[in-house]
């Protein structure tokens, strides 16, 4: 028997990291990056304006107030997307910094402008359009100034957000609708992330049945997979149910065969030491080699992970709940190596603890616990049977307090919650 | 202009709620639960072995001890899914209580039984294998037990986890892992989740280009479609890039007629008050009515919201950072309101600010914070440029830190940060 944190440690060092591949960009979320993205130019590629109103030079609004406007002679219109110089700079290294032709503004004018448009040469700042008005005197457009700005006022000055060269988003990282924005801003049409992990589902047991079969008194429908299902796809794999193997050597042996076919092989039951617990002997009848068996933890003591060849393999334990708890606190590890995630921690809540709890045995306990926003603050509530067989537990729970051997958490203590994996959403 | 909260309002009264669906069992994964879900029988459905080992009966153990066994005789043996009755019992009132037929313990003997295995009748408790020995004595299989039990040890009882009846899933909550185990737990094949909407995504502006075309100085790629595409699939709903909208009606028109068709219509760019900022006019002259423009919030002010027959219209502001909170301070309330969500508030986690924020301003102010575990609690830290032209302000950030108007946060003061949709990523 082995402690969670040796457990893990096998199961970084020993799974693979999976090859890369390109997606198109819209296929990349949720995904993890395989390269680091660089920014390809500058972001803003040019000077431009931050508000729509008048590009001018800051000199030449001096002095200027809501009653002693200044006076610009007006000089042309820049409405965003308006193309101002005819060289194209996509491309990195490609491109000189932009030429800008045309009638541009002499000193003492003002030209109309709009948010995102370039900011002519000779302009150092906008006045937004609220501090301005237009009128015609002797068939000259003019515009009234009624503010004084400083140079730099409500502009983008070129590479304020990205510089060319830098790295934007690091190889890694999960591409969120943010960094899907982000690649989409610089012109990705496509991008290599990691490829995600085929992950095959097994059950075993005599006792379980097919969802939508007729049960017999003594059977219980095939939970754990669905369960297992769920938690393969939020973890970023692509789950396929196997189906549920019986409580024989022929059957598991070609369940077993066909699952060691896929990146990661997921079975559920068969794992302890009774009569016809027969997985552990078969798997290794079959060459894979054990790496762990049995973890100082509980629920979940007799979970099994093995490797042969590519294949990384899980057998967790029987119980609805061993069964998922043993995904969250282990085979999300290996997802995290899978997948070559930068952060591959739990994600965690700091919450007082409703009622204390007691870790009486001499090894890791996981209690389950739904999380309440009340007073402004986050309560953790244990559920009030934490048996191994009561599956509600984990319905009417957002996370696990993890209590080491014969830890004492007490009443109103602050405690941290590891948030299932998806988050609080129950 | 209108306050944030009371945009929310309007929000949530004008969205419709979405039609529900009868779907499999495993696409209801993340989905929307649209009917309470009832245990159709008690769980377990009989009284169980919680542990592989002997049933008994614990008046037969009294006394026993590591030094003074009792010994009982054996008694046949009770794999998991040996089917001890021939009455299904499947359906609710379709059964009677399971008749347990065949040869059963008498008082003074003991069972052989696996872990899940229906628990025989005149015994009410196991002892655990680890606490047995057996032996054969005159060609009779005995047992010697080691440790007294009281009665209701390393049982499950009926309806343990689950009653007959009760509601174990709540319409309105979202289906997790954990749920669906508990789905198929319960025997359900299929599942009522509401509709997902379907969104239309519209970006505007003459400036924009489609990813992967050549860029001309004053033009910028479409980021904000792909950012708002993530958001929507991320909030539960199925998006569409419709493309790029240019800067006059006629263009607008075409692509706003189109979008109306969807359940939800988003628009990013065009809704400020600039010359080129047609979209508001458009949306009107079509038949929208303006339930709301400009919210006094920052980034963000000039979002528009409105509806028309069953579609609701969002005009979001084309600055990429004001998008994209554009969408998470409002849009997702229309999503949660669409799917029926029991719980729409955002999701907020504490931490400790690092440095001062101040909102100056009259309306609230939405600052990007990483945030980040340290010394055993999290921080947050904003990103240094809050402008809206800066996109890796959101890629940097994990939620955003909501300052009331003319608020102050102090450095070291512990703020609530509302995370993005889909949780800390990046």
């Amino acid at each position: 028997m082995i402690s969670l944190q040796k457990a893990r440690d096998i199961i970084r060092k020993e799974t693979p990291v999976l090859p890369s591949e390109r997606v198109e960009l819209f296929r990349s979320l949720d995904r993890v990056l395989a390269e680091d993205i660089k920014a390809a130019f500058d972001m803003p590629p040019f000077d431009r304006a931050a508000m729509d109103g008048y590009a001018v030079n800051a000199v030449d609004t001096r002095g200027a107030g809501a009653r002693s406007p200044v006076v610009l002679k007006m000089c042309g219109e820049i409405p965003a997307g308006a193309v101002v110089a005819k060289i194209a700079w996509r491309k990195a290294g490609q491109a000189s910094p932009p030429r800008r032709e045309g009638k541009w503004p002499e000193k003492g004018s003002a030209t109309s402008i709009m948010t995102g448009a370039v900011l002519p040469v000779n302009c150092d700042s906008v006045v937004k359009i609220e501090e301005t008005e237009e009128f015609t005197e002797n068939q000259e457009k003019k515009v009234r100034i009624f503010k004084e700005v400083e140079p730099g006022r409500d502009i983008s000055l070129r590479g304020e957000d990205l510089k060319k060269g830098e790295t934007i988003l690091k190889k890694g990282r999960i591409v969120t609708p943010a960094a899907l924005a982000m690649l989409a801003y610089l012109g990705r049409k496509e991008v290599k992330v990691f490829r995600k992990p085929e992950v095959a589902i097994v059950a075993t047991g005599d006792e379980i049945k097919k969802v939508g079969e007729r049960l017999l008194v003594g059977q219980i429908y095939n939970s754990n997979s669905y369960g297992i299902y769920g938690q393969v796809l939020t973890s970023g794999g692509n789950p396929y149910l196997l189906g549920i193997a019986r409580d024989n050597p022929a059957s598991l042996s070609r369940f077993i065969k066909k699952g060691l076919e896929y990146d990661m092989l997921i079975m559920s039951g068969g794992v302890s030491a009774g009569k016809y617990d027969l997985v552990v002997g078969i798997l290794e009848k079959m060459g894979v080699k054990m790496l762990f068996w049995k973890v100082a933890v509980k629920p979940g003591k007799p979970v099994f992970f093995g490797q042969k060849g590519k294949t990384v393999v899980f057998g967790l334990p029987g119980y609805p709940v061993s069964s998922y708890l043993c995904f969250e606190i282990l085979t999300t590890f290996a997802f995290a190596k899978m997948l070559g995630r930068n952060k591959p921690e739990k994600f965690k809540i700091e919450a007082v603890l409703e009622k204390e709890l007691k870790n009486p045995e001499d090894r890791d306990s996981f209690i389950r616990v739904k999380i309440v926003w009340r007073n402004n603050r986050y309560f953790a509530i244990p559920y009030p049977t934490q048996k191994s067989g009561v599956l509600r537990s984990l319905t009417e729970s957002d996370g696990i307090a993890h209590l080491k051997r014969r830890e004492t958490k007490k009443e109103n203590e602050k405690i941290m919650v590891e948030v299932f994996e998806g988050g609080v959403r129950s």
